[in-house]
């Protein structure tokens, strides 16, 4: 089995650190296809920046679709996902919504703990778009600063253990998400520590992804994932056109 | 005041339409400017292409927001207007959103009406990103096909006005919005055979613009609205990149 | 364009100052028509108060609504508002909803920020009956006391901006609403101060008026928004006993 | 105990039946003091006359609060309830509420089922103000007509029943109530023959004020429904106007 | 009328205040029949515990259910409800239910008052399952230890009033639920120093117990709550496994 | 891997039915160990047979847990679900949870398709439990009987697919789930003829359950999951009163 791994952002080490985490939960025969973005942002971190990128997400998948098995979009806010669902026939994961899936089979509240308060609003519209409000406790914080997103799991790992347990004793979390790419495989390190299991986005999706290629759930050829009839298009990237014109 | 009116679609004849209707209720002080989307689709209709088209409403707004004091969105299902709002200080209208506020001072629910079934997902994607679920009684269609969206108005309109009669006795609406843009002047035409008020997307836009203009509530500086800080940015459109860098 | 500035209170100074607030943001040719409540209360406070003033406003718009094109209640609960949208074929806008409605236009959710904990509960019925609970983040309110409502803009003015900067960092608001009469056009002497947009409820319900009367909606004749069929009365004020009973 | 039943219209013999069903369920102690109203409407079917009466129904309920036990406000809309639980001491039980809480202990989803289209907005305002509307499965309407309100259990009595197995069938629900104030009674006469345990909103409404009057639960001083300070009043009824002024 | 108050906790000390704080409040004509579980534990605390003991639960009802005119089940959070509800002829009563329902009758928003964070997991499954989410503000727990169930209202009950006061203050709530056996009669005792109303969840239960058995509501013999077609059973207890065979 | 297959019917050709759709979809390593009820009900149907049976269930599970590395709960009401998840440091899948997660990932809204009026309540409760009623379009039933649960699958294959079909067109869902354990196996059988993605509860709770083993979240050693501190117990079965007590 082939999972593209497409990481929305600019940055090739955080592709390495998402693949790493990929391939330490994936099946024997699953391979990890990394893939980072040429255009955009080193590190997407807000709504506007998630929207500009959309278009470019279709476009690498474009590009790989018939090669894989399933695409996972590595980013926390998931990118292009409703829209990738739309588009493609093979099962599109995003990291936010397996990890809170995910999270539901382990309890029945569900905190996200991160890094950076720039990325609050994304990752709210996250849970607002899953319709999961009533099983989320809210996001918690660091209070302080860190240098780079590179170092942030070093930088910041006590402080997260520690958030996690605030999750837990005020917000009455039963699970905690750690999130953000810069954070992929953070979770394994820390969980025996964790007083609540912890889920970490990436291998999340990586097992996912596995299991619905496994389940064969049919595609949408109705409702609100179908892909959407031919249509022309003006300007847009040459292999997305041709996906949409139904000339692919 | 200027307001620009941003057609994200490639119809011209579709913006004269959204231009008349807006300037037939916009002030006498109002300048109504409006402008064509140059890539992507005709007539967006599904969610991924209006993901696919976020990047060159940004892109458009861009070029004109230091020229104008408002802009409007001129697509039901308003994409990229969360994003849009994000990044420019002046207010961002999308005409879904400013259909159903207006509905909601008019009535305690609202039917959409519309013309395709091709439309409902992403229309319904406005509802609930508005979190205005209680209020909304649901998509009323036609059960006819059309020959084209340029004169959808004329084969529909007896239609259309049937769908409000069902949206007030079957689903208990208060309130009926005409949504999509090719339906755009259709209320004023039939409001008065109609046994509910019925809203018309462009123009309330335009009305909400200009009261926004002269409300001056200021702009975010902080919170979900704020502008993101300056970031790098590789292969963006050029006014867009700069936006974003903070170099404009 | 005629409005009817209705405050259902019964103190002049707040009346002008309300009007005042009014004045600064209407067209030019719009003519605010303000009356002040002859029965009642020097400042309605609460929800008894609220119920026992309703059939009192109805009194009111029955007195003025054929030499109006539109009415604004102008107290933040909004007295009479649902029974007079049903009673009378002119908008009726109550301050409260027109704030909430801008407020949602401007983010995503929204802080209601005023002066006095006895007016919490009238003013959460206001957002429960709109429907509008999860785009609300509560209601900030001063520790400390102030001596009349004449002179609280100025007593509580830093505090108030403090409030919605606490608004912001610990609710996560994106809009404040400046709520309650005696604040009338406080908004405008300090959003510059604050760090997000802040909505004055008469202001925006002035504009919101405007919007109505020039979209001409058209008229509720069925639906739970239509004019009751004439009915028997015992005992009611002349004006009002005449609009129900289907005689003026 | 003594139990004012307030009936908040100006129909003597409405009160009669209502009194009717209230004694047939009354404990042997229990004296029922009904009251009809002198002012408003022969029966109130709207949200508007709802608002007009409370006024009313305040000071009819400040001439006997201090010679009875508990109040039942008994029109199915529940006109003045929240206002009056603010403003004495003494339980005050609407019928509506009475009724939706009674089914709430005899199933999960309860059903309305009522004789005229015009009383389903004011009913459902009261699903609402209890935020029931999760175990609500709608209101169900005969499709017929009828000659007058005093006749009408006698002429819709076998339509009723069959709007009960539908409520079953088609909406799903486990309890039904027979709401307004012309059914007081029919219940107890058709409820072998229905499918679904049945509320009858009168008694429901007894048993629930006798109850609060033995338990003895307080009286609220603080929070949303604890009676407002003293303050000033023009123009109002002279009992009501004590209470307010608290120089009763 | 007789009354069966199952207490399915073993310990005959708390059945005795159960007891107890039901007699004080039932009718003149009313017998409380108590029963102590033979099998189970000391005091459920857990929703694995109130689901082992559901089975028993229903044995016991089953053995007493053809000589009284209603159950009600002694535990807070109401083990065996709908289960028992759908099985048996006669009204059946949670006192946690109960004690909601009869807090919705005296304001809109409850606080539940208990003394071990142990039990906040299990009492909020109850809100959720009466869907009461919108009218509960949580749970407030004391920051002191105990020493026995039996003493605990004698340890606690000077910090028990200090958390209603917060659950006013801080959390908005206008009623307190004073919830778990070992508080059963406490509420009597300090009722009168307490700022809101306060409900004792076992008088509660029998207020309403008595208040169903005189309303006859009918049994449902449809939709949700009816009893199940007969059906084989390998290994249940006798009495129960009758029941459900349609044998007794 | 192990993964204990928890039966909890007393019907065995339905545990060789779920085992061989378990296999199907298992991966190379991992070996299904099925059990079927001793106790209870040769099909479970119904809310208060599922409450009766999650002691058993507990049992069962006591007796296996140190030599598997997850559970399968295999009845779609999850009976025992939330207890098992407490008491037991095992991943505990339920069959219906992890086919509407899994459904969560394939659309927005998921339908329930089975096959008797007798099961929808209890399925229902399994979505409310999960909070994923905003994403459920409700249940799908055949409108004819039956013979036999054993030959459901060939008897109703046809029908089951026309009301895939109607779900996607008259209540607007993306993917449908299969439910009943008589239908395990049959999606896969029907997939490519329907209209939108299928889910089968059992395979879906194999592949989650393989994920979880997997991903290795850690334990609940606080929050609303850890498992109780050790107590008294009395009459239970063997092997639960030891879980219960720490002696095991």
């Amino acid at each position: 089995m082939k999972l593209h791994l497409l990481n929305p952002n600019t940055t090739e080490s955080m592709t390495l650190l998402m693949a790493g985490a990929a391939s330490r939960v994936a099946s024997p025969g699953t391979e990890i296809i990394p893939t980072t973005a040429k255009i955009g942002f080193p590190y997407i971190s807000s709504r506007v920046e998630a929207e500009i990128i959309a278009s470019d997400v279709f476009e690498t998948i474009a590009e790989h679709h018939t090669q894989v098995d399933a695409v996972i979009i590595s980013a926390f806010g998931d990118p292009g996902l409703i829209g990738a669902r739309q588009l493609f026939d093979i099962p599109v994961i995003g990291v936010a919504e397996a990890a809170m899936l995910t999270a539901c089979s382990l309890g029945q509240r569900f905190s996200i703990v991160t890094f950076s308060d720039r990325l609050t609003e994304w990752f709210c519209d996250g849970v607002r778009r899953a319709s999961l409000e009533q099983r989320f406790t809210g996001i918690r914080l660091p209070r302080e600063d860190f240098q780079s997103i590179e170092t942030v799991q070093e930088e910041l790992g006590e402080t997260l253990v520690k958030l996690v347990e605030e999750a837990v004793l005020i917000d009455k979390a039963d699970v905690a998400i750690l999130a953000g790419g810069p954070l992929a495989g953070l979770a394994a390190k820390v969980s025996e520590r964790l007083p609540i299991p912890v889920v970490d986005p990436v291998p999340a999706a990586v097992v996912l992804a596995e299991g619905l290629v496994r389940l064969r759930p049919g595609i949408a050829r109705a409702g609100g994932f179908a892909r959407p009839p031919a249509k022309d298009t003006f300007g847009l990237p040459d292999k997305l056109a041709r996906r949409i014109e139904h000339t692919d």
